[in-house]
């Protein structure tokens, strides 16, 4: 165990934020954590690593986080998360915190895989769930989107599902498998895979919600995948339905991960 | 009925408002939703009419609001609502918007009675439930509570437990009864009453988390009624657990009310 490099989890409401990553003249998550941790650390800077960025809207229920703290003072993880969550907006929240288990663990080089849940709303948009869902009463039929789920599911080539500017060298990605869950007036769609393109689950959502109001036929999304055209996808879901649930460091945890706390009920 | 007296049910997350009344130089609800009716009414002034404020940080799930229009333009009630819920912050939502039931009828005059539900976590704090409830771990004991629920029930002097300032007529006021509901880690404080004092149901809330974590006893819960002191009584619980769940307008509804919908889950 390396005792300097720390890992933390993170939970954040993204409706406050421009997204994770640092960005000139707007409020990030990273931003709002590194001037805590710099702080903390007597004003000496912190850069601090997440497994990925996040878009503005976007939110997490454990986005991970590794960085390297400064030689002194030397503040244990434990003490560490109980200041930060003093200090730190409710917004946001550091769930865990603890010495990496190697001393080149990083928070995305080291990862095998990610959990995200899009939750739809088809029933009242109440000033409770709008930001944390995607109201559609339409998206009634479950058992397309099940179909459209069990499609998506696998090896692919997803060029047809990202909105990267820039040339992708490699757009197969894995998904193993995509979790379809409802609790009342709420759809929970859940994608653990090996990693997922910019923009990926929330174009896959986009569509997949076509099939649910019966606007595409769910083997219409077969056909998407192959045309690897993005031009040819339905537009991608809103961000604020969209949650990070949980990053993967081995198989064993990302095969028998079932998320246990819904973002939202 | 009335042509022209308009009544809404509004829901807010009191959030990032300084309380339901407006205020000077502070982002109110009434506010926010005085000039959006202003707008839609051509620049004409609106004054809108609550069922009593909400302190800053206090939600609503349908707080009731009567106003005059002008007489031009004529909006219908249904179209009014369409109109506000695409112009209002996602943080307020008309609900129900129709007619006023008589001439005269007024959202706090008419009132027979209220119901307010206080939320409190004994779970893990979360981004998505820090500020729509009160974290409280030890908060454990059901049944105790339970019996302090049934002590605070019915006609009472509440002097106790309201923190008004100017000297107040007359305390008395009926609690109809008080729900106890868990779903998982969240508990549920339910209150139907003929009308509460100011910051009466988060002093009540104070009191009975503490019999529910063991620092009070239930009974002693009477003594603080018969005391009539503000003094005596525990501090109040904060502002975020609190919604207003509905507003009576005859007894029949206000006695086979139950909530639907929860606040949050």
């Amino acid at each position: 165990m390396d005792e300097k490099r720390i890992f933390f989890e993170v939970a954040y409401d993204g409706t406050d934020f421009a997204g994770w990553q640092i960005q000139p003249d707007k409020m990030s998550v990273q931003q709002r954590i590194e001037d805590r941790l710099s702080e903390l650390y007597v004003n000496q800077p912190i850069r601090i690593h997440s497994s990925g960025r996040t878009d503005s809207g976007v939110h997490a229920m454990a986005q991970a986080v590794t960085f390297n703290p400064p030689d002194y003072p030397q503040i244990p993880p434990a003490n560490l998360q109980i200041a930060l969550n003093h200090s730190l907006p409710d917004s946001i929240i550091i769930r865990t915190a603890k010495f990496a288990d190697a001393p080149d663990f990083h928070a995305r080089y080291s990862a095998v895989g990610k959990a995200y849940t899009y939750v739809i709303n088809r029933g009242e948009a109440l000033p409770f769930n709008l930001r944390k869902s995607w109201h559609l009463p339409d998206c009634t039929d479950i058992c397309e989107i099940r179909k459209a789920a069990d499609i998506v599911t696998g090896t692919h080539d997803f060029s047809s599902f990202t909105t990267s500017r820039k040339k992708i060298d490699n757009a197969v990605r894995k998904i193993y498998r995509v979790e379809i869950d409802q609790a009342e007036d709420l759809l929970y769609l859940t994608f653990v895979g090996s990693g997922f393109l910019y923009k990926m689950v929330r174009s896959l959502v986009g569509a997949m919600v076509m099939v649910g109001s019966g606007k595409l036929k769910a083997e219409e999304i077969a056909d998407l995948i192959k045309a690897k055209d993005r031009s040819k996808a339905p537009r991608s879901a809103p961000p604020n339905g969209l949650f990070l649930m949980k990053v993967f460091y081995d198989k064993a945890s990302l095969e028998k991960w079932k998320y246990t706390d819904k973002p939202i009920e």
